[in-house]
Formats: structure tokens, C-alpha cells, sequence
């Protein structure tokens, strides 16, 4: 299952160190003004490099349009995305393929295949993502008059406040760690900065609003808007967490405290506080969409660790090279990406299942 | 979109007050023991009435099998299950069908489709989930080995202890409320209790562990288990929140206290820790799958609650007739179908892309 | 895979001898108007015993719908339809059990599955067609001005003449051969009875004709209509060939007289002839869609046949009770209801990536 | 739609004159021996300029395998195949962006998405279904014991005579029409070669067998094994129709003609004669699969012919270039690609649904 989506569906392709990963977006509409101009800035917001927070990793991930594209606009036919790996050394993985780094998928693939590309975890880096992040920008095209805006929410026991309201990605991306609160952003730039000295690493949370969903997106049972919201998000590489809303913290309110009033505003159907997080019976309600993602400390860290080879001997693993010790800001046009597959998808559908 | 699953699929049909509901199971393998008597039991968990913790509504939920089995086997075509509605009296819900019940899906259908059945919640009533219930008693005949057991870790404020290794469906089953903690339990009914008393209603967590999952099963970029896991869970209906295994917790970890070392045990691949959840990359370890489920306070509370009509006249909501202050305890085998089906599909798909 | 479709998904579930058979229909926009009466009359044509040339089995067919329909309009979600067999008697069927009818699937299914249920050839029954006649009556009501209309043209060695332009169903269904062209159906009826004298049986073919289908519908390269046309239709229990426009016999014509000339007509771009049949590159092209249908002659007869038992020994095998000497008259209300399911399948796809 | 399969999942992209075409393959199980020298052949075989009967562009068509293999065997993880354009000169097809070519794909591409690459016909060309054949070519690779061979067997009205139980592909490359019947090869050269001084076209038929098809392969309702293969071969630009085993001419026989009867051989369930072409109620019968498929002549011919322009004005056109006169030898393996796809697709499928 390398494919995302029901109507806007997403095949991605590709490993860390292999020639090149891509994806095809089929399903996408006719007539969209598309160009490789309006996929590359989401990609240089996801590559490695870019700060002194991320991995040093050099790439270009310069992305090109194969297919599905002509005279600058959508044809309706799928259409292909190309991202060569430039800097793929492989050499420096070769004492890596014998045994089961901690907390990564090495063990589990082999459990699942029996054979893997073991080189800069193959199919299971997280490299993958620039493929979706590629295809999420083609999503954004479909979706005038939407935002949608995460940025890191809390590092390690940092959390921050932001105002969902107002927030752009201007305002996530002046600074480097992707919290739009400074004051929380120099505290958990502190924080990961102390685990890179100790040799460690750190995780958190990505916090993504989308404004302007229009209501009616989601069907009521098993294509519910926020169980797909959740699965697109879950299967972000190091996700462990995820919630709608008032989510667990809203576990603890009752059904008077939480439910949320209907009151007309602007001559619509609105609510007059989103504790549902723009989500009632798995369809958009036409308020903002708001969700929580947790993502655990990476589990590639410096430190030497206890672990087993392929034989099932002891060992032990330090990484090297070069790696994050944070995924957070990295993670969040990842977010955003899989976030407008999400609601781009729901979209379509709804082009379909709409009053006849 | 009312089909769940790729390889074990389930297309469920039926509203509150219909004739009936139902699911066709399609993809279950031949030759697989199977009869009504099979299905019944987790009906019976599911159902109404039980206690005077869940709402009173009186149903039989007998579910017959129209179809896929033969002399007390499946035949590898299509199972049709089937439900009939018995205590569907619509009549009370006639003055809602001009409203918008705050924080259900009445609004949204409208939005969505133009048009709704109004009759006690419709398509979007949970007692849909009855026929996710029968169908995941299917999926756990596919899985002999596989322990699925859910429980209430929480209501409101009242957290629990429970062993996951151990614990067991007749465990969980020893009291109304499904905790198998007898101290916590004993606190949730009164938190439930008072909040019955107070017209009101609490919400609270679902804990789910799967033990016996074979290492290899999920897909490692978008059919990942725990990505499917969030979805089905995330589906079911007030589920808010999701988090495997650590979850948003493990975010405030450094590295080297998250990692789950890799250790050999009884001869195999095993993990010291267990804070992936049974998941790595997306595949299962081998391990114990775990994971929480949120939901919010149920919504129906007797209180009034200022709200909106069809045409957008302000108005006032009070539930009358019977309802839960807490969903909790009828969300546990729920929890524990979607799990089934999840993992049945997983297995099933392994058939396939394991080595040739 | 009891599924057919893509945005128009119809699951069947039922065997010949079972309780019931039906099928759930997804993908239904909202607000259609549909009740039961709408559908029963596709069923009465399809049903057996309407004439003397087709089998006696009594059966009411009465068609219910379950779920998916309020106040008598569609509400968007999933349609379940249920047929109750009432004439199931399976003991004349004891003695087949034990052996492979020739030309049927009896072996296939004890080679596929390793079990079956052998009452009157269970799910490969062709009463299965009943409930995709039923889904293809709910998919004519997303159809207006479109026309299908589908007629025996073949009976053994008899053709037949009909102007595809004007034919009606009244005008088909003026005699029991179903065969518009009177002189046609008199030599048809002839084959016919002389077959059932001979213990025999006869094949012959379908022709249908689509009009009013809007230019646009199919997708390019794996999702064209025609392919998906001829999917549907070998798909029918004894179909063995399908030609659409010119068909075979324009495999013998140049391309000089092959092609159709675009013209304008109506102010619309139209062509000249249609030895394309209604499709080009897949795509409908605003003619009438035009195809032919072959099926064998039906595999059960009333002479004594060699074959062989479940356990490899010789035997002979003649069938008993009630049987149509010829499918064909029948088989013209399955041939439209897939037909129209094709169809609606692409007009809802093509709500979904038309130009945005 | 640009997928085919359910299990074995082929997407393809790309355009006639655009960068590169490809396709993506998912679902092959991990640990199959893969190269790119298994790819290339297949597409050699399919490449124009191969002989003076077929198009002289020239293209390489060399295929790029860009992830999913590692060390030889599949990963089990999404195949990527890359075949770039090299001599796509569109400057050519100037003249043909306003105008509608008889018989090809212009107009329904318009009708369609009001937006086409007009460029050699863009996605609808012909040239697209190298990537199915790159992706046959792995399917094949998952059917080890199959063989497949398809023939020219007639062009317009010249027949053929050839042993389906023996002829292998070897026999067909023979000469260059494809055609494993010398004396008929000759004819059918001459036929082309008559077409080609007349500035005109011919069409004819490609008969496929399929020979190690295990029992039980395809699903009995909407999966059948003939279906699929119907789709697929009506997929296949000017395919016209379709017939498995006896066909249209077996309409023509009565049942106790047509039956083939079980018997007994080398120990297995096998039928005296194969009228069904290999499949009984939609499920493999352990017989060759045998079928036929109609191609219509080619619609570019270099006479002049009338049409209408975008704008709807009458105009006339004459086909200039590199084109065949004849499509036939080259579709010999797009059709063996289509049906490896097809039988590995069910194959896979079997594994899944198999007996528990």
C-alpha cells in the first residue's frame, strides 16, 4: 500500500539511497495551474539543511513534473513527480545492514520481507515524505481559500501559545525550531540544542489549524474527515499521537462543558466555542479544523546502545553522520502536506456525493 | 465511503430507525468456522441495556448471516449480516428535525447532503456501530493467538492500573463500568452517577492492548498499522484523541529513554520496553500492540442548551428520553471490533506481499 | 471481490438457495428520488417464470431497501436492497454435491475455495443477478435522458434487424424472445422449442444500445468506458464475448472506411457514422454507445453428460427440474442493468475531475 | 484512473512528447529475482522500427528501474519504472491542436477535461502502453510455470491456423507480421504492405493463450478471471472486442455441443475439450486460457479526410510522419503484458482468499 487518497490518490516510490523517489498524483482535476515552481518552495521547507537545528544533509530536492502537466495547467491525467537523490553515500550504512537499530523499522522489515534495503533505512526514511510533501502542494492547489498553518507546539515539556485565528506560516518560519511564540521558541531551541551536546535527542508535538474548510467534507462512517486526518497523520514517520480538538484534555469536561452552542454568525450556522475542532459526526462543520500530532525523540542518537544483529547476537550501536536531534520543524510542512491530501480528497468525493 | 479495509472489507449500511442495519464482509478466506453463535456474544457486549450505566433502549440485536457460509464454514464469498431494527419508535425525535443538536452530526449531514434522516441520529447514530461489532467478530475468527482486550482506563478525572499482559475480556467484564481496576472502577461509577444526577454526562479513555500479533504485518508507508489503527479508531464515534504506545507522554522523553532496546527472548527478536506500542515503522514487532482511545462527554445531556434551527432562529435544547451519561463502557467492544478488523486486514495482506 | 465499481459501488452478497440475496450500494449522491417501486420493475423483467421459454422456478423477487433512502429521496449514504429467496428447495440438488456439472463452476469453486455450497451452483448461481439488476435500477435514476436499450439479437443462427435509433423496451419486450424484429423472434422461438424437444439448449447474443450518453465519460487509459463495459458484461454468468461499435467485423474494413468523420450536427461536434460505437480513447463521444454481447448456450441440459465426481471417478450427469433452454431473454435486464451501472459510475467520476 | 489491478497494483503516467513516461508497480511480493535486463526485452518486442511493417520512430525505450529492488530481488515496497522520451519532436503536431482527428481521441479528450496535450496525441497516444509492457514484464515474473503467447492471427480478411498447445513467442517473432503461420504471414504481409501503397490502413485480431494457469484463479461475481482479462484487453487502444475460448461462434452450437466434459488426466480434474477457454464461472479450470481480441484499423492513414476544427469549422486532414499501417505486430506484447497483469493480479488475490 505505497497509495494515499480515494479520489486524489497518491502513489509515492522510492528509497533513501536509491536513484530517486517520486510520486503520481492521479485523480487530480483538469485545468489547475500547475508548475514545478509551485511544488519546490514546500520541499525547501522540508529538506535537510536548512538550519543548524536540522541534519546537515545536502540535498537539492529539486522536484520535477513529468507527466499530467501541459501549457501550465492540468491535463486531468496522473501526473509524476521526480526527486533524483543527489547525495546518496551509501558506503557509510554498510555496518548498519547486519544489525536492528533501536526503535527504528530495520528489525520489522526483515520480519515483514526478508529482505531490505538496509541503506539509510531504505523505504523507511523519513526522506520518503518529500515525495508527499510534493504531492501536498498540488493538494494546496486545490484548495483556494483554505489555510492551512502548523507549527511546532511543544518540545519536550516546552509548549507554547499561539493564536490559531491569525497564525501564517510567515509567522511559524521566523524562526528556525517553527514555534510562531519566541519566547517558547528560545526555550525549546534551548532544549534541543542540550540534546545535541549530550548526545541525545528530543520529541514534541505539531499543533496544524486549517481555516476556511468549507462546511460538509468527511463522510459519516468510515470516511470521517478526522479518522482520515488521523491516519495521514499516524503515518508520519516517528508520529505516536494524535487529536481533534479538545482531544484527550476534553476527556476530563463534561458533556455541558464541552459541547459546542450553535449560534448564526455572518448569517451561517457557526459554534460559538470549537472544542470539535471544526469536526461533528466525521464532517466539517464549517469552523476551523484544528489537530494535535505527537512525535517521540528521535531514535537515532549518538549515544552507544544495547541492541541484537541479524543473528540474533548482542551488540551495541552509536549513530554517526549526520542526523537530527529534533524532527519537529521539519515535520511540519509534512503536516501541512498530508493535512491538504487529506481535505483535498474530501473535496472530490464531495463533488461527487453532493445533491444530484 | 461506508467500506472499511482493503483486504478483509466491510461495507456496513442502516440507520437508527430503519428497517435494519448491516455489513457485507467481503475477503474472508474459505474455509473458516463460522456461525451466528460466533457473532452473538459481541453483539451482546455492544448492545444496550446491560446495566443501568448504559442507556435502556431495549434491543434484541440478533444478527443472522444471510450469505458466505456453508455447513458451518465460510465459502470465501460475500457474508451479509444482518440486524434488524426492533425498537424504533421515531416518533419522539419529531420536534429535533428542525434543530441542530449541539455537538452532533445534525448540522453537518445537512450541510453535507442537503437532506438527513433526523430519526434518533440517522446513518450517524453509534448504534451503526453494531454492525462494525458483528463484522469484527468475524475478523477475530482470523485470528487464533490474537488476544484483543480493551477497557475503561478513564472516566473524567479517574485514571486506572491495569497489567496489560494479563489482562482478560472476563476481567474487564466483572463490573459495569469496564475497568478492571475494582478501585478505579468504584470512582468512575460515581463520577458517572453524579454526572447522571446532574443531567450531564463525562467522557473518558479507552486503553486497548492486542497480544500475539505476529512481527510483519502494516504496510511501512501509507498502510501502516498504527496509521490504520488511528483511523479506525479516530472512526468510531466521539473518539477524539489516539496515542500508541508512549503517545503524546513519550514526547517529553529524550531519546535514550524512549528507545526500546533490542533483546532476544525465548529465541526471538524481542524488545526490553515496549514504548513503541508493538509498531515500528509502521510494522508490527511482535510485541504487544497498545494503545488509548479518547472520547469527549457524550453530547445528548438533559440540560438546555441554546442553540440554532434549520432556518437559523435561535432556540433552546433539552435531550429528553434515554440516553448515556457515559459512552465509555459500550465503547470497549468497539474498540475491540475495529482492532479485529485492522489487524485481520493487515494479516490477510501479509498473505499476499510476503516473499514468494 | 463482490464489488463493482469505483465511485458507484455496488457489493452483492446472497446464494441460490440461501435466505436471501441482495446487494449495498455506495457512492449514491443525496437527494435522488428512489423507492422500492422504482426498482421492482427491472426485477419483474428479470425474474423467472414470466413466460414459456424460460424457467418456472417461482420467485416473487420482491426487492426491499433498507437503509440509504428517507421521505422517499436517497440521503447519500449506503443502500442495502434485500431479496428473500421464498422457492428454495435444495434437496433436489443432494445428488450433485459429489460431482462437476459440465460447463458449470462447480469444479472451480471446490479447486478455488476447497468447499462450496453446491444448492442449485450457490453464489455462481445466475440468480445472483437479481440484486445487480436491483443496483442497476437505482443507477438509471442517476441517468436521466439517457436511454438504455438492450434486445436478443442472436439466437444460434438467427439475427436479426432493429434500428438502435428509436428502439424502445416496450418494443423488446412485445414478445417472450425479447427480439424486436418479429420475423426474427418467430425463427428464434423456433430454435428455441426445438432445443428444449432436443433436452438441448441454445446460445445466441445481446445487443444494447446507450443513447443520450454526454461526451466526456471514461477515463483514458485504465478507466475507459468501453473496457469497463466489457468488463461488466463477460461478467455476466455465460457471457463469452463482447464487440463494441463495428467489432470483429471492422477488423476487416480499412481505416479509410472505418474512421467517422467529424461533422457538426445540432451545433454540436458530432460524427458522420459510428463504427466507433460511442467511445473513442476510451471516452464517450456524445454518439449512442453501441454494443454486442455473446453467450454460450446454457451448460445445463436434460441429456446425459460424462463427467467426473469429486473423488476422480467417472459418472454421468443429466439435469433435472426446472432450467431455461436459452438465457438470452433474461439476460436482456442484466445486460442494461450493468450497462447503466457503467455508465453512472463514469458520470459520477466525472462530476469529480472535470475541469475546476 | 490510471491504475489497473487490485492486488498487483499498475500506475502509469506520462505522455507521447512529454519528458518521460513510467509506471509505478505495487503489491509484487518482496524477494523476486529482479532486473532491469528482465524489463528490457518485452519493451524491445513493443518499440517502433523494429521492421518495415511498423512505425520507424526511433526510441531506445530503455526502462529504469528506480526503486522497490535491492540486490537483485523486489523489496516487496513500490516499483518505479522510468522510460524517457527521446525523440519527441511535437513541433510536427502544430497543425493538429485545433483540429479533431477522425477516429482518435481529440475530441473526447476535449469533451473530457477542455484541456489536452494535443502533442501525438498526448496521454491517449499509443506510446503510453510501453509502461504496461515494462510492468507486464514483472508480472511475469510472479507467474513462473505460465507461459503466455500471443499471435497476429488475422489482419482484414486473412485467417490462421496454429497450434495454441505448442506455439511459443519465439514462433511468432519468426517473421515480422508476427504471425506463427508462415503461408499466412505472407498473406497478411501483403495485405499491410497493399494498405500502406494505398495510403491506408488495416485491421485484424491478436489471439492470446495462456497456458499453466493454475485452477482456481479469479473470483466468481465481479472478479472473474474472463472479465478482467476482457477489460484489460478492450484497455488496450483500438481494441474492439473480445472472446474467450469458443466465443461468438460457439453462440451458434447447442449446450450438449458446447459442454466440455470432465474427465481424468495425469491424475487432475481436466475437461476433453476447452470451448470454455480455460475458465468456468469467472475461476481458472487448470485448462489454457485461450481468447481473441479485435483490433480496428488504425485511424492514421495519409489519405485526406473530412473533420471539423475546435471551433467546430469543416476541414479536412491528412496524416503526415512516421505511423503503422497496421497495428497488429506490436500489440502482440501489450496483450501478453495485459494478461500477465492480469493472472499475477488473481494470483496474488488467491493467496489472500485461499483456504484458512
Amino acid at each position: 500500500m505505497n497509495t494515499f487518497g480515494q479520489a486524489l490518490r497518491v502513489t509515492t516510490f522510492g528509497e533513501s539511497h536509491g536513484p530517486a523517489l517520486g510520486a503520481v498524483v492521479d485523480g487530480c482535476p483538469a485545468g489547475v495551474a500547475l508548475s514545478e515552481d509551485d511544488l519546490q518552495p514546500a520541499l525547501d521547507r522540508r529538506r535537510p539543511g536548512q538550519s543548524r537545528l536540522v541534519t546537515p544533509r545536502k540535498e537539492a530536492d529539486r522536484v520535477r513534473i513529468l507527466s499530467g502537466v501541459f501549457e501550465g495547467r492540468t491535463t486531468g491525467t496522473s501526473i509524476a513527480l521526480l526527486i533524483e537523490n543527489e547525495d546518496a553515500d551509501s558506503s557509510k550504512y554498510l555496518d548498519l545492514r547486519d544489525l536492528y537499530r533501536p526503535s527504528h523499522a530495520d528489525y520489522t522489515f526483515d520480519a515483514k520481507y526478508g529482505h531490505r534495503d538496509w541503506r539509510g533505512g531504505g523505504r523507511a526514511s523519513a526522506r520518503e515524505t518529500a515525495a508527499r510533501v510534493a504531492a501536498g502542494a498540488i493538494a494546496e492547489r486545490l484548495l483556494p481559500g483554505v489555510e492551512i498553518v502548523a507549527w511546532v507546539s511543544d518540545v519536550a515539556d516546552v509548549g507554547s501559545e499561539v493564536d490559531e485565528a491569525i497564525v501564517t506560516r510567515a509567522d511559524v518560519d521566523v524562526n528556525d525550531v517553527r514555534c510562531p511564540d519566541a519566547a517558547a521558541a528560545a526555550q525549546m531551541t534551548a532544549r534541543i540544542e542540550a540534546a545535541r551536546r549530550d548526545k541525545d535527542s528530543v520529541g514534541g508535538c505539531v499543533r496544524c489549524v486549517i481555516r476556511g474548510v468549507p462546511a460538509g467534507l468527511g463522510d459519516p462512517v468510515f470516511g470521517k474527515l478526522d479518522a482520515a486526518l488521523a491516519g495521514a497523520m499516524i503515518g508520519i514517520p516517528a508520529a505516536k499521537g494524535f487529536e481533534l480538538g479538545s482531544g484527550f484534555d476534553g476527556t476530563r469536561l463534561r458533556g455541558s462543558e464541552h459541547n459546542d452552542a450553535f449560534v448564526m454568525r455572518d448569517g451561517r450556522v457557526a459554534t460559538a466555542t470549537n472544542r470539535s475542532g471544526g469536526v461533528q459526526g466525521g464532517i466539517s462543520n464549517g469552523e476551523a479544523v484544528t489537530f494535535r500530532v505527537a512525535f517521540k525523540p528521535v531514535a537515532t542518537i549518538f549515544r552507544s546502545q544495547p541492541t541484537v544483529t541479524r543473528d540474533g547476537e548482542a551488540t551495541e550501536f552509536a549513530a554517526r553522520g549526520r542526523h537530527d536531534p529534533c524532527v519537529l520543524p521539519r515535520a511540519v510542512p509534512i503536516v501541512e502536506a498530508m493535512a491538504a491530501l487529506v481535505v483535498a480528497d474530501a473535496l472530490l468525493r464531495q463533488r461527487q456525493i453532493a445533491g444530484f
